[in-house]
């Protein structure tokens, strides 16, 4: 399509649907589940460790267990209070490690101030970092000839979309919006693993849309609703948007019965003038992202049992 | 300077000497061996060990031999015949791990092909890997936020070119050539660090010397004479170039008494006219590879003896 009129062009970008190859997914490995435990009796496990009460930490926990009961994956749940010591944190990852019905152990983020993130995340075992977060694990993603025990679930449910998508990814410039360790970085270094020429682009980059315009990818994940404008993609891009951002609006609708509405990095309205492909927000990446958390618990398991 | 009547310009790029930088720094970690040694009576130590009779592997680690006995650290060598077993090697790597005198470890690469180097370069304490090869070095490089024990020595010595001839690096383009995991990626990642917006370019990059011309920072680690061109780069771009390569060439001249040269991965005729500044090859990165070593040993001993 014509980039240069995009106000009166229709949209005609496709629209990647994660919510339905999320599903695919979430199929599969209840299958493979199933015939695991029917071949060897062992079944998956995943051992979450919640601290506090956030309501978003609360809720992305509920939806995993549910996940996990669903695939036919065992879940185990540990809930502490905010001010609980650090040591009590490490004795229950301690205890998921040795136990041999746990093939993942993942904290939820945040943890509460008074905790160092780092001695907490480093005390799971390598074999058992389903959230892949891990810096032996990031090590082995950056270097070539390594390969990860797990891959951070968000950026792997990315590649998994294009890969489900058709969109070849080797050979193409790739520009990943975001640097953090969780997102950007990892993701970045899965595209360049695929072979794709890849920049960064980050809060200290000069012009930002100059670089994305000549993406043929553009993963976004920075936070910043509608940051990414459809003036700045290149026509026919495939845009993945990681990005969910509450934002607040007066107008009453159907999507927005709480007063906010989510919406991603990308300005979705413009993007599907310009863009091939594009993510919804939600319904993109982010049903993704616990499909890939099932798919590396039950990676783990096979690995833990040596089932193939 | 005018890059679009290169031909008829002078040479005006500044020409960075790498063996003038990396003399400084190895006066002040001589300095600081000193300094060390009358305050707590503790040398450093550099352990090598070196498998088989490679000709360029054995004037490498003379060279660093050397380099240590000038800046005042000690040295210690292993030589292990070319067939000897893996476990000959993981056995002296223990004992050095063990021994208080040494503070790096290096195991001069390339192994002999009967062994694993991935399991070779494990063996060595991460308090030592001086080389910064352990991925769990390399993933905290990666990571915002966590900062490996020692940085590889080579990228290490490009960024320190950058830095001590005044080249900023925060919000510039920076393009990598080649993603070797000793040289282009954790030059990336380092990169990175440092701000800049980073693009690698690799072998299955399509138009290389378009990306290549956006760049204000260009470091090209590929072994490829000569690969990248004038016409590549952008006018007032600072280039590191990494590469050593031997070229035959018949014509004799003084630099030329054993029938071949060294170039880099850069025509370096051609930037002199069209970069700000250029590391020559021989004499750019070269001697910086070494005086990151020493850097790195003296930084580990330091940090073993709480020592600032």
């Amino acid at each position: 399509m014509d980039a240069s009129q995009p106000s009166g062009a229709e949209a005609s970008a496709k629209v990647i649907d994660g919510k339905l190859v999320a599903q695919q997914i979430r199929e599969e490995i209840a299958a493979e589940v199933s015939r695991m435990k029917d071949a060897i009796g062992a079944v998956p496990g995943l051992a979450v460790i919640l601290v506090g009460d956030r309501k978003d930490s609360a809720t992305y926990v509920r939806n995993k267990k549910k996940a996990c009961e669903a695939a036919g994956i065992n879940s185990f749940e540990v809930r502490l209070q905010e001010d609980s010591a650090e040591a009590e944190v490490l004795k229950h990852i301690a205890a998921f490690n040795d136990d041999p019905a746990v093939h993942g152990i993942l904290v939820q983020l945040p943890l509460p101030k008074h905790m160092n993130e780092e001695n907490v995340l480093n005390a799971v075992s390598i074999e058992k970092d389903v959230d892949g977060f891990h810096p032996l694990n990031i090590g082995r993603l950056a270097m070539r000839g390594r390969d990860p025990l797990f891959v951070p679930c968000t950026p792997k449910g990315c590649i998994e979309l294009l890969r489900r998508s058709g969109v070849q990814i080797s050979g193409k410039r790739a520009v990943v919006i975001g640097r953090s360790n969780i997102v950007g970085m990892p993701a970045a270094l899965l595209l360049q693993r695929e072979d794709a020429t890849v920049t960064i682009v980050h809060s200290r980059t000069k012009n930002p849309e100059e670089i994305v315009k000549q993406a043929d990818i553009v993963v976004s994940a920075v936070g910043q609703s509608n940051m990414v404008r459809g003036s700045w993609l290149k026509p026919g891009a495939v845009v993945i948007d990681v990005g969910i951002n509450a934002v607040e609006h007066v107008q009453k609708d159907a999507s927005c019965s709480r007063g906010y509405k989510l919406v991603g990095d990308v300005c979705y309205e413009e993007a599907s003038k310009v863009a091939s492909a594009v993510t919804p927000v939600p319904g993109g990446v982010g049903p993704m992202t616990i499909a890939m958390l099932l798919s590396n618990t039950l990676a783990s398991a096979k690995r833990i049992h040596n089932f193939q």
